[in-house]
């Protein structure tokens, strides 16, 4: 994998620290909220947390790309490419629950080589850097061992995620994990870094909603493939699985493939 | 509705400040899960949390009932029952999770007249006292207009707990909500008494997953009935509705009956 200057992780590290007040001033307070045309919510909190690291990145690397959920692409064609999710889970955010977070990801030549999970209410920052360990508050976090789909405590946000191409995959790993659980959006990512998790599959994905995730699973351990086992790019088709042990992946691609 | 003296109001609190540091000393540490009859997990926490508040019980109020997760009913013909859930969303507490629970209520002949919702890793408790308005962390909270199920933002755990007699009726529920959010235990009604969640809507709960609930939800000026619209008590059949509004109750509960 590629490597992540030293310089940028400090400057992804600033942006989280800028976003984080942001959020947490819009954090269960009785906000608006907007429909956007693919029927996900927005609010005034995404738009303004987007608009506080654009800003940074518009001052500090003016030759890089940006692309923004809110605020969509902007030289995406440059070689560093800042993807960033304000709140990745609005639908979390303006319910009151802490399973949202901001993610900031850097993608050399479109590949992620830098991935940050910021939660601002519970005070928790997944740090993902290719080559180096992922940390939690700055403390290394690990993937644990799991040996196959049968033992794997598996998450994913809705049912309702898949359409009818993905369903029926989705439904065959439903029917033969461990243990299930929904609603978690990045958090659950964080949490196979962590060792809690064992398999995440989603689909419908958009970059700023993956590219984050990918140095912080690795960085612990992990794996994270698109549904044909292909390393993930910011052009993947937004069927991901993420996984702590490789058989658990294995047994999860074959049985997405079956 | 009866009222709860103030010394067992005390002496809740002093089974949630007993718990809480055996919640955080095992929450994401590798522990083993077992799995009981009914299939759902437990841990040595959810045991040791149940077992300090029992002693505490045994000592203080020897003549009182408790009803328990996970040591069962004692006593549950006296006038004061204790109805204890050490660990309300195991499942998400060895995932890593933070939508579990600890959860107290004291019913007065069968109704429950004060609940805690205790969040140990997010520190954050909501008590509610019957005739006094709801707090979290000591801060007044109140539940949110919602003027129908189209404006509802609405919660449960996960499809797959609803059997065969009560999937139809969450079915159409869920098709009629605004939002709906999955996983996330006791926590989305902890939402609803603070204005971020409209409706809740279960099947398949014992007494001590919804006896502290009810409380909570409605000294924040919340309700909360079985499906057939009947106040609570720990002998209901566990399919229950909690809801901000009359409105959004009355609708959801024609809808359940339709």
């Amino acid at each position: 994998m590629d490597s992540c200057p030293a310089e940028y992780v400090a400057l992804a590290l600033r942006l989280a620290d800028a976003a984080r007040p942001v959020v947490r001033r819009y954090f269960r307070t009785p906000i608006a909220v907007d429909t956007k045309a693919d029927a996900s919510p927005v609010t005034v909190a995404d738009r303004e947390v987007e608009a506080t690291m654009r800003a940074i990145l518009a001052t500090e690397v003016p030759d890089h790309g940006i692309l923004g959920e809110e605020q969509g692409r902007d030289h995406c064609d440059a070689e560093w490419v800042w993807v960033l999710d304000p709140i990745d889970g609005t639908a979390a955010f303006i319910s009151g629950k802490p399973s949202f977070g901001t993610l900031i990801a850097l993608a050399h030549r479109g590949r992620p080589v830098l991935g940050i999970i910021d939660q601002a209410y519970t005070d928790e920052r997944w740090l993902g850097v290719a080559g180096h360990p992922t940390t939690l508050n700055g403390q290394p976090v690990a993937v644990r061992a799991c040996p196959d789909l049968a033992h794997a405590q598996a998450s994913t946000t809705a049912p309702e995620l898949f359409d009818a191409a993905t369903r029926p995959g989705w439904d065959r790993i439903a029917a033969r994990v461990g243990r299930l659980r929904y609603g978690s959006d990045c958090y659950a990512y964080a949490l196979v870094a962590t060792g809690f998790v064992d398999l995440v599959v989603e689909a419908g994905l958009k970059p700023y909603d993956y590219a984050a995730l990918v140095p912080v699973v690795e960085g612990a351990g992990g794996i994270m493939t698109d549904w044909a086992g292909r390393g993930l790019t910011i052009e993947s088709d937004g069927r991901v699985v993420a996984a702590g042990d490789p058989r658990t992946l294995a047994e999860a691609l074959a049985v997405l493939a079956a």
